[in-house]
């Protein structure tokens, strides 16, 4: 604490992301990060990128990506953002669109991020209850106070919503912003793009960190109505004209070219998500139905923590969340077959073995 | 202008960056970026980390960068924050250390960027004149309300403070923060890092994209009591966890590595500067005296705007700010030898067949 600071920042909790252990001893299971790396495509863009032109800035209006994106979705190019990660997009979000002292609806357990950027913008927030099942309780976002933000999937859990539930909350607030982070939906989910066309009031962000294996080089989009994307454009302009990077504007635009890889990936971890959700089921676990590339499990017989634990004695880095109602959960990234083999082994063992478990 | 937009954005007007032109048509003296490109081992450097680690956050304490960075300062690593830009950082300052109401004091001629972060995040500000000569009247900065920012050297004029004179200002505001941009500082200026240790309110921000030719990847330092830099940390920590990414992280290492180019091609723009600022004059140019990688300039017979369009018509752009007291000069940063001999020939030729000079 120094007499120097604001009073929101003496005041502020702020975001903890999950360990970055810069070894390579662990496996790591932890961010959500894809095991596979980006496309060759990508790598050979970068090596062409690097060149004397990085003594110039980059295109602040991030236009060639602008254009990449829009032709993938089949949106125009005023719809969409591009900005250094979908959490500062989030953020920018949070200030384009909410006053201080509105009030935000989410979920209880979702991103934590969310309550961040709110306590920063000094605005106020209203957390929904999940039902028992972990499912978003849609009606209770029919009357939102200012505006409302849900992620789809919702991350710990990785449950999808229906893109009609969606809409069906976009009918109900058709004065409010609906932001909806899609940070996960590339894993199974069913994207709620195409309502950007007939909705004002949907902002979907995005990120190139999951699906598209460039979590090292920070790109997340923002896709809505032309005039979402300029409010969002105008906190960008006044907070840091240049965000993305020349490497990653380059990087982000063959990521989208190159759809063969995009999905050959993206079907590895579906299928490795379903198998370890079955064969974790089978060792008695707990695992929530998840579209996103990460499982939620808890064991009834076995703290979280203690497996937790037992996985970091064995080099598994995973997510641990000290919090009400999920604190005997784990969040469990999809990694390479071989990840979650090795995963699977270790918690096997262990249970096998564990005190409370022998007859 | 939306409904979805939140008050300050409906209001706010962001800053409008020199332009950026996609094609290679022309010399670009308008946006200060290095006519040399990054050093060789910054390229390699770049060329080796596109690889598949970028599936991988980056490092979200950016630690070995600033370890580097203390090192070549003589500093502590706790000293030391990172950013994506100098600009970001500068916007993260606002946050850290003014509430909404304070009042912050800068220059009435200054980087135009300070008035728009203030604004966003409602601060007040309080403009200060510069002298007729364009100097800081230090002395006004005795009694600053609630901190101070000020840019040494100052943009667009160029022109320097002398270190005693910003410890005068630390130690007449000891209980204020006082920020120094310091992104032109290499270029002859000499920097306040030696006050770091001394006085627990200066902020030091610096920019990598001048003097280490890397705008395109948008890296900037803070420098400052850990205190100063915490707070820093915990406005970064509350927007996007990883706001660097890997490929900037190890070229910006590699940037400070390599002293002896830094040196050799900022020697080389020093050297550019002072004699285009000689030769100006023998045109008839006022040229200020500047210590950074431009020159801000004034005919007295002929008007800026026209001295804009006669460069832009000849492929050249320079920067051209519409405000009091500075709307007859022209800001031109500094090129290679090549290019500037060409910038001055076409305003040699032109001033020659002025309509106004004629005799």
């Amino acid at each position: 604490m120094s007499k120097y600071w604001s009073n929101i920042i003496k005041k502020i909790e702020p975001y903890v992301p999950g360990e970055q252990p810069q070894d390579k001893h662990f496996i790591k299971l932890n961010t959500n990060e894809n095991p596979y790396p980006p496309s060759e495509k990508v790598i050979r863009a970068i090596k062409n990128a690097a060149n004397e032109d990085l003594r110039l800035y980059p295109d602040p209006t991030c236009n060639s990506l602008k254009k990449t994106v829009a032709d993938y979705y089949n949106l125009k190019k005023e719809q969409i953002f591009v900005g250094n990660g979908s959490d500062e997009i989030l953020a920018f979000s949070f200030l384009a669109f909410f006053n201080p002292g509105d009030t935000i609806f989410f979920p209880d357990i979702t991103y934590d991020f969310y309550q961040v950027y709110a306590s920063l913008f000094r605005i106020n927030y209203r957390k929904i209850p999940l039902d028992n099942n972990f499912n978003i309780p849609i009606e209770k976002f029919y009357e939102a106070n200012d505006g409302i933000i849900i992620a789809n999937p919702n991350s710990p859990t990785g449950i999808v919503i229906q893109v009609d539930l969606i809409e069906n909350i976009l009918k109900k607030n058709p004065n409010k912003i609906v932001i909806i982070d899609e940070a996960y939906i590339d894993f199974g989910g069913e994207s709620s793009i195409n309502l950007i066309n007939k909705y004002p009031n949907i902002l979907i962000i995005q990120s190139l960190s999951k699906s598209r294996s460039l979590a090292g080089l920070r790109i997340g989009i923002a896709l809505g109505d032309k005039d979402l994307i300029e409010g969002i454009s105008r906190v960008k302009n006044s907070i840091n004209s240049y965000t993305v990077d020349r490497i990653a504007l380059i990087a982000a635009e063959e990521a989208f070219k190159d759809q063969k890889y995009f999905e050959k990936i993206r079907n590895k971890i579906i299928i490795e998500r379903d198998m370890i959700s079955r064969k974790l089921r089978g060792l008695g676990f707990k695992v929530l139905d998840s579209k996103a590339n990460f499982i939620f499990i808890s064991h009834p017989e076995v703290h979280a923590l203690q497996l937790f634990n037992e996985l970091r004695e064995n080099n598994i880095l995973v997510r641990y969340f000290n919090q009400p109602r999920i604190d005997n959960f784990l969040r469990v990234s999809i990694g390479t077959d071989s990840d979650m083999e090795y995963f699977y082994s270790v918690l096997k063992d262990f249970l096998y073995n564990a005190p409370s478990m022998q007859k």
